[in-house]
């Protein structure tokens, strides 16, 4: 089957390869926002599942994730369709065998979601926070990394049925996801969610009178770093997903950090603003939360928007995961400690139909294989209806399939850790030694006795 | 009005836009300074102003900075003087409309300054550090980045008066600052003076018998870790500037990051052996101040001499540092906690004269639009004037200019915090949450009851 | 004398810088873990030991250090034995002299040397810690910078005999070190032993019963952020790594950064698991300790084996350097707080023998001035013996001859602080200022009074 992209040119092999290295960044910016939104004793803890959450991620995506994932115009399963072929899932070989990783786009791409599928995997780890055993969460991002994640992707950045949706029905150029906004953050949250109603919320946090009381996280500095840090992995994410996933230029790469850069700014000045309004003082961690959920919004739209439409994007996504995590917390009980659900999955599903409402095309996308649809410059017609289909998707098939195989591990492998573990705080009761032994801290203020 | 540079390679673009991607970091890095060389209890405020100064910069710059700013040999308003046209602010539209944003030098250094403005915005933040509401350092931000800084930034990189020094009166090559010394970090560090005078100092730093205890930051780590960080972005900001302010060559950088790394090493070392002397040990808090400083002073000189040269430049620069921290605490009692003012303004100051002593000219230099001046391989005669001439304008003109806005802005909205809020501490007064609510602090060390 | 890489093509220079811009940040990450791992009250004095060692080394390669390294196909002092001319050491003039800072293959090695003979520096750092007088390793950091590491890599990366044991004897490629497991990691490690004999341990490390308590480091958040950060680091290192020393081409970097994670992440993973069997719960900090094990390893593998390899030669690699930390600590007694000897000295010699066992060369490798051997896309006969030679001479000669240079330096510049420095921290007694002065901290646990 020939490439896709017959003239890859070497300068966007080497832009790829810098913006993939970028990438790692927002991983490491997600783990320190999780950690640090966290408890003291427990911020030990949700480094080390971190850093084995993207060891075993990117273990599990060369054994088997790459094989389901594959690439635009590589192998396939293909199943006709009232007269359509729709491409299911990959045909890759296991442990990336048969991808020469020669600086091609489909081993560029295998590279880039290594990092990617860390990141998604990550993801959860803020929900459960507090609460969740390491070896369940090791287990737990085994499965997204080497099963839900790849499926999905593919649909979406695999040439996959979601892309088709273009060729095959006219709905726009296909559902369209640049950066990862779906594949990543949304899987990522939704597999969040799935996980915080397996597990409960943290003892204490909802008491029998009604009262939700926040549990500040034990060290600010380390979010707001998070997120600044998470800004250079999102520069990568967006530029290189743009070249790879939708056939866009290395020149491109200057309006998509703009994008980027602009929507996070407007989300946490948006967030800080409606909390300055509504609690008289502006909230840091919110301000935190609606900075990246701006960047996972900017994922879908950065390539295909102006600069002021990205602004106007970023506010929206910044007042929504304002709202969301409000919501959630107290009318839906859920506990999500990190904000992961309403900044991932709200996050990234703004952005995905942000796509459909503001997206305009200048030149050609390649997200299927074959003769791509011709661009006007404009709006594509149909494309808010790709882009729907794609989150009905998400949420009619990708969160009940993350719940159930969450569900199912949990049977083999308990989630929740013993009451014990909670009065201690994670550090001690799994890892054996606090992070920080040598300084004094209020260590079970929000448990009750 | 055709390019300035006409062959602009892809190689060059590729590059540039590659080091602009490390830029962010010095933002970060100073971030971190700034909230580790204040106390704990204001952390989590100096992260959140940094965050919102970022992201007001990049959205003012944005709607109206450009504007003003523009590029070489892009419209300007020239103003005929003395039968010389001088070209005296940018002619440009809002909102980058007219800016293609397609790999052009143009569009990269409206990117690169999207983050540059947000670095000068974070200067004044260090000095306005424990007492600056966080309302009034936003709205400062954004006149930094939507006039001063632009209008100063035009004259330097666009073409403007002071680089035109050179071609209508012979003054070298007319005034050179290749990676933002005078129009970043002077601009940002005279912006930090403006702010302290208007603040005042802190409650208890000058108590009515003459002295002047010492507040000690409250995380030597993050100070340190930043400045490694910053070094980094340094890197990048350079690189970048060399190309796209001075037409410099993707191969230059290795001169200039030489430099940059031999100017921070030589003034961190400086300012260690410098204290070491004088206190009998050495102080990582000035030392952390030279090494900073000897990167303002590199962003000046770091393409136009040789590594040796770079090491003297940097020493001076580091023992310049350490000094005139000294100076504006004891002698002018100006409070600036960070020490913004002596290590961006000074460190600046001198970087810019070490041009006129120090650069060796061995390719064009593209400042200006059209034909440039002939290079001789050695110093050009005059450009110590051109450099005096910019730093007189940076102190008679930029200076008042900022104090003057300061001043007016703080009629409208008052930067200093109630007394009961410094008492307080920011977190809790302004955010109503502290950074590090689990760990047990000193918190009313340094203000008498 | 021409150059051994007759067409290096522009591609392969940009990428080439930006590998090398990512190197810094393997520095950051170890001084991280350096001052986590340690005590709070010597964290300020770890960052600032790590900054002026950076410093320093960066200087002292510039001096001299690149004299004697010199490059692949530069002028060397050749000495011809048996028939066959062996390059013992580079002939380059002081202060970069004849050296054109213009992209060349050279000049690059230059600018990544700056970083990397300051990555070497750090590592005895992490040994010395809590006790190692600023002044005394800084010198010990010169020393290191100045001669010992540039006369080992001349041999392998200056096309010095090791590289040249092919050519001369047919030992394979000769000795090959792609991202400088042996040169900057064994080196550095084996200093580090060398220090820490000349030290002797911490005061209340190893009591009169017999007993080794361990002392935990005093930020595990920091040590596993500084593992996440090395990662990046080692990225650039090894790429770098492979194009300048060995003469690897850009596409290849996907396969290098693959097997690094892959190494990286094997190695962590097993070191929680054989932690987590031997003690009943996974070791955050042997896991930290195993990662950067497994990037040490990769720096020597990851350009010559396949990802399924990777992943054995980093899971080998984490259980070797749990073993080794613990042997070390009890067996040895041997008090090296950051685990330094093992992660590095016994990571990097194991690199360095995988080689020996997996590597298959598919292109011509380019260690060596003039024509290269022929590659059959095999193993090559004899590589094993290259490089067992390289162990024995880095145990045979490196370790004497650092050992002999530290202890008589230890002779004129006293390494170990005096008692009451050990008593009150390094931070109060060197620098004057604790690092987090407004924490409550447990400051004189584990020293007996």
């Amino acid at each position: 089957m020939p490439m896709p992209v017959p003239g890859f040119p070497e300068a966007a092999m080497i832009v790829c390869l810098f913006f993939i290295f970028l990438v790692p960044l927002a991983g490491v910016g997600i783990s320190l926002i999780n950690a640090g939104l966290g408890r003291s004793r427990n911020a030990g803890h949700m480094m080390m599942a971190a850093i084995s959450a993207l060891s075993i991620a990117a273990i599990a995506y060369f054994f088997c994730g790459f094989a389901w994932q594959g690439f635009i115009g590589r192998p396939g399963h293909i199943l006709i369709l009232s007269g359509k072929s729709w491409n299911w899932i990959a045909a890759e070989r296991f442990f990336f065998r048969g991808l020469a990783l020669d600086g091609s786009p489909a081993s560029l791409a295998a590279l880039l979601q290594i990092f990617c599928v860390g990141l998604a995997a990550l993801i959860p780890l803020g929900s459960g926070a507090d609460r969740w055993r390491l070896r369940a969460s090791c287990a737990s991002a085994a499965l997204l990394a080497g099963w839900t994640y790849p499926l999905f992707a593919h649909w979406v950045w695999g040439g996959g049925w979601l892309a088709q949706l273009g060729a095959n029905y006219g709905l726009g150029h296909g559902f369209i996801d640049a950066g990862g906004a779906s594949s990543i953050h949304v899987v990522g949250g939704l597999s969040a969610l799935a996980v915080t109603w397996i597990l409960g919320p943290r003892r204490g946090k909802y008491s029998s009178d009604g009262m939700a009381p926040a549990i500040p996280g034990h060290n600010g500095v380390l979010v707001l770093f998070g997120c600044l840090l998470a800004l250079l992995g999102w520069f990568g994410l967006n530029s290189a997903g743009a070249i790879l996933f939708t056939g866009g230029v290395p020149a491109q790469s200057v309006l998509v950090a703009i994008n980027t850069m602009l929507e996070a700014a407007a989300a946490s000045l948006t967030a800080a603003v409606i909390t300055g309004i509504r609690f008289g003082k502006p909230d840091a961690s919110l301000s935190a939360n609606g900075w990246i959920g701006g960047l996972v919004a900017s994922s879908a739209t950065c390539a295909f928007v102006v600069p002021a439409e990205a602004i106007v994007i970023g506010s929206i996504a910044g007042a929504l995961v304002t709202f969301s995590v409000e919501w959630f917390e107290l009318r839906l009980e859920v506990d999500d400690p990190g904000g992961a659900v309403s900044v991932h999955a709200i996050g990234g599903i703004w952005g995905i139909l942000a796509v459909g409402l503001f997206a305009r095309f200048h030149s050609p996308i390649l997200n299927v294989a074959g003769s791509s649809i011709p661009v006007t410059g404009g709006a594509a017609p149909g494309q808010w209806l790709a882009q729907l289909v794609g989150v009905a998707t998400l949420i009619g098939f990708v969160l009940p399939l993350t719940y159930i195989l969450n569900w199912a591990l949990n049977r083999i492998c308990p989630f929740r850790v013993a009451i014990e573990g909670e009065r201690q705080g994670m550090d001690l009761y799994e890892l054996g030694a606090g992070a920080y032994p040598e300084f004094i801290t209020h260590t079970e203020d929000f448990i009750p006795r």
